[in-house]
């Protein structure tokens, strides 16, 4: 734990802007004194970005990276060729106790891999997952894995909810976070059988689980935490996204046809505007990686300045809260479940 | 086929609402010409809905059947016990030439096993799977299956692909129908193993297939088929159904508030029900399951009279343009490479 604000490396990189994107969001939050920033990347193209805003006094520092993961490389590629990658040393940096967190708008698999090696995984967690945190009618709702693991077995998905419920805690407030399975029906016995087996074990654990949910609930806001695989996770949060694009585009093609009138539209295209607001995950920040050593964040890769503000605010805050050192207790509570050892000792008897 | 109109065997006791709701949407039916129908359930009820209308030379008829499924109930014991359910009845007219095809708003689970082993499959089909017509920007996709498989093999979905694109054909009335599998990212290779390896069998397909589509791009319109498996789709289409009323609700606590003020209130609101209507996929009637040697639809639960005149209108036209004939040539052609057999054959080598 850092003795004042969270030391957050920032890839500035990523992203499909790279530092001019990154950069002045990164500043931003040092500005608004959530944390210190050591901006990771090339020197002269974020030197370059700097020269354009006063900075002085600011808490952030530049390191230099001379390699970017490009969006199309393998992550297991991208790792062994390029040692120098503004990924790579941002990981080194959280790995050497250098900096206490980091975040990358870039490419999320290769963020995964990295840190994965060079950090190391909290003990008991076999699979790392990504978590999401999606808007709700009433606010966030945790949902994990969301593209990290496509082929699961039960013992991971209960690992997710147990680390998903621990972000619940910390990083949302939420007390005894409600947790469900998002299935293909509310009842106990629906699902496919990696659902229904997961059910058994969400049920036998320490977590306050309510049972399945299905997807026309997914934004009612009625549970902290929804745990599905990481292929059907990134299916949900990327339709999300489209659906609420899709409806913004019918209605800005109504609004132009003249269909509402002058007044309606400037009336529908702010309720417009807040419903994509309400819709667009990445206006949360970041998606934590669950289950490392170290604090890391991943960022939707046409993420904003405001965006990477949000991110960099996010990272320091599961930071403070010591998220991982809590999720590592948790993981540890609920080991005889969660265990690939145990779960491999079960299935041979 | 029947010399004039589709006789359409209509589950009266269905639904969320029952004879309530569908008697006077398959009336509506009748009325516009579109069909003949023949409403089965409890004769009594049946006959409380008619005589409060005046059905004077529609071509209606009425088929008794003494017992309801139940929506609690589990399909092979409602199929056991429960001989003379509307669902069954309906499925006996079908199989014994007395109706052309059937609709049902009741247990869609139990009408999909009454239909497979009353009526029975297409030869060559293992698996019936659930169709949906997914609204989209520009039009309507077809997406299948939604939920009658939640565990599937490779042919299964390859099946379900060949078997869509006929409808996508002769019910959306598309040319070469452009089919895509839904996966976590558009590239070859994303996916997990299922769907990595259906992949490869699209391809060798005849089948008009583009790759993977992203659960950001379904809404755009740019396909005309989506493959997914039953656990998927199920999640995806009640995802649809339940952001767009998310959505609703938060605008209309938003215009209580009186946050658009009164004019825009009207205006807003007219907006939204745009907006519900073209999510609310119930609105295209029914969700036909392929594979069947009849022609069945299944309809979300809480239709309405009007989503139940759509459903008699699309089963109409489902038998009209002949969809299982085409199905069953559409099923024959690909089937060294759907054929149960063959892929046994395979992964015995």
């Amino acid at each position: 734990m850092p003795n004042n604000k969270p030391r957050i490396a920032v890839d500035a990189m990523g992203g499909d802007f790279g530092p001019r994107m990154v950069v002045p969001g990164a500043l931003h939050a040092a500005k608004a004194g959530q944390a210190e920033v050591i901006l990771v990347g090339d020197q002269d193209a974020i030197a370059a970005e700097l020269s354009r805003r006063d900075v002085k006094g600011l808490p952030i520092s530049v390191v230099h990276a001379s390699q970017v993961v490009e969006m199309d490389e393998k992550p297991s590629e991208a790792m062994r060729r390029k040692k120098d990658s503004s990924i790579q040393v941002a990981c080194n940096l959280v790995r050497d106790g250098a900096a206490d967190g980091l975040i990358s708008a870039g490419h999320s698999g290769a963020t995964l891999a990295c840190a994965m090696f060079t950090i190391g995984r909290v003990p008991g967690v076999e699979r790392p997952a990504i978590a999401t945190f999606l808007p709700s009618e009433r606010s966030h709702t945790v949902i994990a894995d969301v593209g990290a693991n496509v082929d699961c077995k039960p013992f991971h998905l209960l690992q997710f909810g147990v680390m998903a419920s621990v972000l619940a805690k910390t990083m949302l407030g939420r007390e005894n976070p409600v947790v469900a399975l998002l299935s293909n029906g509310e009842e106990k016995g629906k699902g496919n059988q990696l659902a229904k087996e997961t059910f058994d074990l969400l049920r036998a654990s320490s977590l306050n689980f309510v049972g399945n949910i299905e997807g026309r609930d997914l934004f009612a806001g009625n549970v902290d935490v929804v745990v599905c695989d990481g292929f059907v996770g990134n299916v949900v949060i990327k339709e999300a996204e489209g659906l609420a694009s899709s409806m913004g585009r019918v209605l800005k093609g109504e609004l132009r046809r003249g269909f509402f009138g002058q007044i309606g539209t400037m009336l529908a295209l702010n309720a417009l505007k807040r419903f994509a607001r309400l819709m667009d995950y990445t206006e949360y920040g970041g998606a934590p990686l669950m289950g490392l050593k170290g604090s890391c964040l991943i960022c939707h890769g046409a993420s904003n300045a405001k965006a990477m503000a949000s991110a960099v605010r996010m990272a320091a805050r599961f930071v403070a809260m010591e998220a991982n050192s809590h999720l590592s207790e948790a993981v540890a509570a609920n080991i005889d479940l969660t265990g690939p050892r145990r779960q491999a000792a079960n299935e041979q008897r």
